[in-house]
């Protein structure tokens, strides 16, 4: 694979995250396919850790997402592993044999049960992957298990990602510091109503494992599957929080806890955040772009036509060329098949209105509305004026680089 | 709007198509937007001329796709105007006044009546049309009809597209010569399931209107509703046929009628070159691809994931680089949420067999897949073994040159 430009969209520094108790990781160099970099991570938990995971809904899901769907019922988890570089996806049965074989050498290296492991994949889907090779690795990673730095696993977790992602949240509680860490990778087949590409999140809260599981769904509607790059979804999405209870604290067991709503708050803070540096990090991405659609006649109906025009190649070729080219997303509104009056629709960039009842607004200035798509940051909205359902979607802007990175990408 | 190059998937000649009897035309410069180019048609029908149509479901419909669905109806038309450069598409009431002034203008040149006048526009939406543009410019266009040469049509309605669309059959029913026809614009906001950008087809055949719409609709649907170039939905796709009754035979007025299976056959051969020249001009496309899908549960699933597959960017971008990327295949699959089971799927790029089984086919050719790779006509085939539904699905490859025609359309 090429080497791509750094996202301009990237951070300009990463949060130093602080360790989380009874959270220790490795990385190391399995030569998966990458040469000269990290493409292993091996996470342990202590015991006691509970896991919560949101999987993707692909009818052709990959080997480690069907291992981790059948291990979350279990709720416990003692080990994490994860690979880039290939996919073990679309592999059959050699891929459920690699993702039996990785579970037992990390659960050998661990001293746990293989039902307490979890796995994931990324890279190149329908390649064989080759599990021997992790024997030999994960052994040797496994005696050199630190608590930081962060940045380490964000970046064995990378693919086509041009910066590595992290987010972390410490919050009090009844006088207790809590943490919640996450880390996330993913530029391209990105696509919401589903999970990430890969995301994980570990905290030392006390909670049960259906708690971090309720929140976890819930405030990935609003972060992960809020976000779109290419309207491609994957077939590896996987997003695993893990819960060491270490801190000094009774658990929350019931979301009628009020705990769980300030919790709930930071977790949420620290999925949003790790799933619009996705977007910041979407392939060839130079600018980020919020679709608001207000006034729909649900929040579900407002989320499609988000989606529809957060899809649109032609509005994002147009926002990559700086141009505010409503007509287009007069289109995709069109297009999503929701309830839409085309004579109430008002849309704007920013705050300048350039669209009001079904037609170009009088005061529209095409000076300043030329000004404002010179930034990085756009806000669309589109108000429908039919009722009070509302939702954003995240997306970036579709360039020449998105073409660059794909027509090169598996060779 | 720059000029760009003219695709490699252009045709070497145009079919010099006959003259349809009760049919005439002219093509002017109205100075719309482009210069030192025709961008008006005006075609005239001979009295008894019977109209079908099939036009876009968009929610936000141009104020033209709104006059023929009031005059269609009727099934009578004398008169067709067709304008490029500005679609007349989310003008408000203005656009429905515009619309109203240009009926009138072309009624009166042809001693007509507004409801047997059909309207079409292509080109820049939001942008109010200023049809007193017209009012000199018909008068004077209806003086100079003729009945060929149909290119002219063909080009007065292109916007981004890089070469004019025409296609004709000429059949014999019962020992009589009857002519089909048809011309088509459109390269960008292609997607299936709505009828195209723009395309006109004329025939002296007598049948009734009735008949005609539906033998239009049906075959629209293996034509025009199963190409895609880039996902997007046109404001403003409209579909007209007009049947002059000219060719000395007795209407066809049933669909039990055995010449309707006849004439509908050639009427089908002639949507269909002409969906393909569509495709074929996709803006930036250099390959030409066709993807079936067989085995589903369904004909209506089949053609859910083949337009799941031929709207993928990352596809479309693995073709573009000549990357057989059977992951990329799997992946769509997989999004579009309809039955599937990964262990029996099976794809084929052209006769090679590339998976099977759900993984990398026993015998794959690396070498050969990347020779088939480099043709401009492609074949992706993907089989489910699940039932007997089957689709198909016709697009382009997506390159850079769609960013680039995409990046600038407007200004």
């Amino acid at each position: 694979m090429a080497a791509h430009p750094v996202s301009p969209l990237a951070p300009k520094s990463y949060p130093d995250l602080p360790a989380v108790a009874g959270v220790r990781f490795a990385t190391a160099e399995a030569g998966i396919k990458y040469k000269n970099r990290t493409d292993v991570l091996l996470m342990a938990f202590d015991e006691g850790t509970v896991a919560a995971g949101v999987l993707t809904r692909s009818k052709c899901s990959s080997a480690a997402v069907d291992w981790c769907r059948a291990n979350l019922p279990g709720g416990l988890a003692r080990g994490l592993v994860v690979n880039s570089g290939n996919a073990n996806a679309f592999t059959g049965t050699k891929g459920k044999k690699s993702v039996e074989m990785t579970a037992e050498i990390a659960a050998k290296a661990l001293g746990c049960s293989t039902s307490e492991i979890f796995l994931a994949s990324t890279g190149v889907i329908g390649e064989p992957l080759d599990a021997s090779k992790f024997a030999g690795v994960l052994d040797e990673t496994a005696t050199r298990m630190a608590e930081t730095p962060w940045i380490e696993p964000a970046k064995a977790i990378m693919t086509t990602d041009t910066f590595p992602k992290l987010s972390g949240a410490v919050l009090e509680i009844d006088g207790v510091e809590v943490k919640i860490n996450g880390i996330a990778k993913g530029s391209g087949m990105i696509a919401p109503d589903m999970a990430t590409m890969l995301s994980f999140v570990v905290t030392d809260m006390p909670v049960a494992a259906d708690v971090l599981q309720t929140l976890l769904a819930r405030h990935n509607q609003t972060s992960f599957n809020a976000i779109t790059v290419d309207s491609d979804t994957s077939t590896s999405d996987t997003l695993l929080a893990f819960a060491t209870g270490k801190a000094a604290l009774e658990p929350i067991t019931s979301l009628d806890d009020p705990r769980a709503e300030i919790f709930g708050q930071a977790l949420s803070d620290v999925l949003f955040e790790l799933a619009i540096h996705v977007v910041r990090d979407g392939e060839g991405a130079t600018k980020q772009v919020s679709v608001h659609v207000e006034g729909a006649v649900s929040d579900e109906s407002a989320f499609r036509i988000a989606k529809a025009i957060a899809d649109s190649p032609l509005v994002k070729t147009a926002i990559a060329g700086e141009d505010a080219n409503w007509g287009r997303v007069v289109m995709a509104v069109g297009k999503a098949g929701e309830p839409a009056d085309r004579d109430k629709l008002a849309i704007r960039f920013g705050d300048l209105v350039v669209a009001r009842d079904g037609e170009r607004a009088a005061g529209y200035d095409e000076t300043a509305t030329s000004a404002y798509m010179k930034g990085q940051e756009l806000e669309l909205t589109v108000s429908l004026g039919l009722g009070e359902g509302r939702a954003t979607v995240y997306t970036c802007d579709l360039t020449h680089g998105y073409i660059t990175i794909n027509g090169d990408y598996r060779s």
